[in-house]
């Protein structure tokens, strides 16, 4: 192999590549990234067991020349090195003997490549089922609202992935850690119905290499959810199992609706946050005179106690106290975009809904703590 | 104690307060700081074992109300608090039992406080010797160019801190890990001739809350460095020992003067040491057709191995070869500022310095280590 490529165009796609790499030790040859230069162009590899990348530098582009085709496996510092070198231009150049050198200007790197044919096989064995196809920003809106309730500890590893489901032309993605849920439905263009659990991560890792206005496909094959976008293709491990009945946790009628501000009442979460170290607060429902407010208060006085009050801005029902994690609602708001959100409630003990006003389809829902 | 402060100015006075509080439980009153409000304004002081910081709001400012003098210690946790109001007013109020009420706009907090007795005395016995005067701006610049060298590790507490001299109008810092040395010496206001060892944190911290275009005002009392500057007293407890004698190490002449682009060298280390796990280079001047060229490669080949040439910029004396810590080198070259700096050499096995090329009063010195 032996390829000269602009210094920025490869440092943007080693970035993408070199992030899926593995950080431990327990499989070496995934702390590389495989590179091919074709007369197609370069294709770099990088993942883990979990996900893999496949970026692509076309041929048909002043920034790549292709010299001699081939194939090395390179340890991902290859990344850092690119990323510091200070000269337009970059070659790469195997030997026999699979040592690489690096160069631009007066810099010359030699590094100890791996054979590539024992790099792990990207090949899958069945065509893409149909599923659907988005643009990324949608695609970021979708993670964005769901992941942060996929859950972190490993007990039930089938929560955490996030739950996507296609069918009649809609798009669902849910989220639960068993302690609140997110979802997110809407019309997109889908194919074959299916369902599939995708691991939190994988998502995220997704969304940030790729660009919001190009349109991303993604496929099932094998046990992989394959995502397509321009220069790069995207696998993930679909996650086994059986993914819980959340529909019935969901409620259907509301006790109590309270319209809050979303940034106040973030700022106010967050600044009772500070004071306690359960991040449980009580929010009070009031009528003060003829209107409507909402107390909120630290439940522990360890450190000191403290009280926010916020204005209703639409009220039916009940008057109601709960208790809940402030963590959990911070992350629920920060995942809504709305300026005012509902409230629903169905009783001090039951899940709780969190809803932008504006905009249907999307869902917060947490579980109220019992007060102490 | 009943006071009103403008937000972004208690903000700011908390923050410096805040940043010398102790972080850990050894001495629970010191993870918290002092309010005193006098007719003068208000006075709040934060600090641990090695230093403290007294910042002062004055009453004669718009931004202050002192409705009532008092004292009250109280967590440093209200920095956090008053950073995430969103008011433009914060009062502050003690009643009998030292419990606080924060109030602005819509949230409350009440903290919990201590006996400001129980606070520990910040009076000295003895009044400041003269030491020195010099603006934020120098006093940064003798910081920078000298606190990396201090020993990070406890074995030598006397090398943790920086060397601070005055004497016949100059101001002198040096530190030393006995790896590496720094050396600032100039021309400033000294009265007294003195001698102190000052931890490099306190250094470290003083400099970040100072601003450039004050001037500081620098004295000895009891076992204390006190700064004093506009709205600001800070004290650093002096280290206690005899700094070693390095004029010894110094070399006085050179047996090879090399003239290197700064900003070229440091990428070129900065891109070896990607290779190094021990960080070791070796640099080899040498002689190319007529003109001096350094080399610099990677003394290690686990993942493989690198170099990188340099023009040099002036010779004189003899072709050397020495191997050095590139991290130590990369620290040396990012506290000089000039565009072009010297590395004078005795041999390669003596210590070289670096010294920038128009600046005089600067030197960093480095230790080279046997190449394997």
């Amino acid at each position: 192999m032996f390829v000269t490529v602009q210094k920025s165009v490869l440092a943007e796609a080693l970035a993408k590549a070199a992030r899926m790499v593995a950080k431990g030790d327990t499989i070496p040859i995934l702390n590389c990234i495989k590179f091919t230069a074709t007369d197609e162009g370069i294709r770099l590899v990088g993942g883990n067991t979990a996900h893999t990348i496949e970026v692509h530098i076309p041929a048909d582009n002043d920034s790549v020349i292709i010299e001699k085709t081939g194939s090395i496996v390179l340890p991902a510092l290859l990344r850092e090195i690119v990323r510091k070198l200070e000269q337009e231009d970059v070659t790469i150049q195997t030997n026999g003997d699979l040592i690489t050198t690096i160069k631009s200007g007066e810099a010359t790197f030699q590094l100890n490549g791996i054979d590539p044919e024992e790099y792990p096989s990207q090949t899958l064995k069945n065509a893409g089922r149909g599923a659907f196809t988005l643009t990324g920003e949608k695609l970021k809106d979708f993670v964005a609202k769901t992941a942060h309730s996929a859950s972190k500890s490993g007990t039930r590893p089938v929560l955490e992935g996030v739950f996507v489901q296609t069918g009649e032309g809609k798009l669902k993605f849910t989220a639960t850690d068993s302690h609140r849920l997110s979802l997110i439905e809407r019309l997109e263009k889908t194919k074959e119905p299916l369902e599939a659990i995708v691991h939190r991560d994988s998502f995220v890792e997704l969304v940030r290499v790729v660009d919001e206005q190009d349109e991303v496909e993604i496929t099932l094959a094998d046990n992989w959810l394959v995502a397509e976008t321009k220069g790069m293709i995207f696998r993930s491990r679909l996650l086994e199992g059986n993914y819980p009945n959340v529909d019935r946790v969901i409620p259907q009628d509301y006790t109590t609706k309270v319209g809050l501000n979303r940034s106040e009442l973030l700022s106010a979460l967050d600044r009772l946050s500070i004071l306690t170290s359960n991040k449980v607060v009580k929010m009070s429902v009031k009528e003060i005179d003829i209107s409507h407010v909402v107390e909120l208060e630290t439940a522990e006085a360890e450190k000191g106690s403290a009280q926010e009050m916020l204005f209703v801005e639409g009220f039916e029902g009940e008057l109601l106290e709960i208790s809940f994690n402030a963590g959990y609602a911070i992350e629920a708001l920060k995942a809504l975009e709305d300026t005012d959100v509902i409230f629903g409630f169905t009783g001090e003990h039951s899940p709780f809904t969190i809803m932008p006003k504006n905009e249907a389809g999307e869902l917060q829902l947490i579980l109220p703590v019992r007060a102490s």
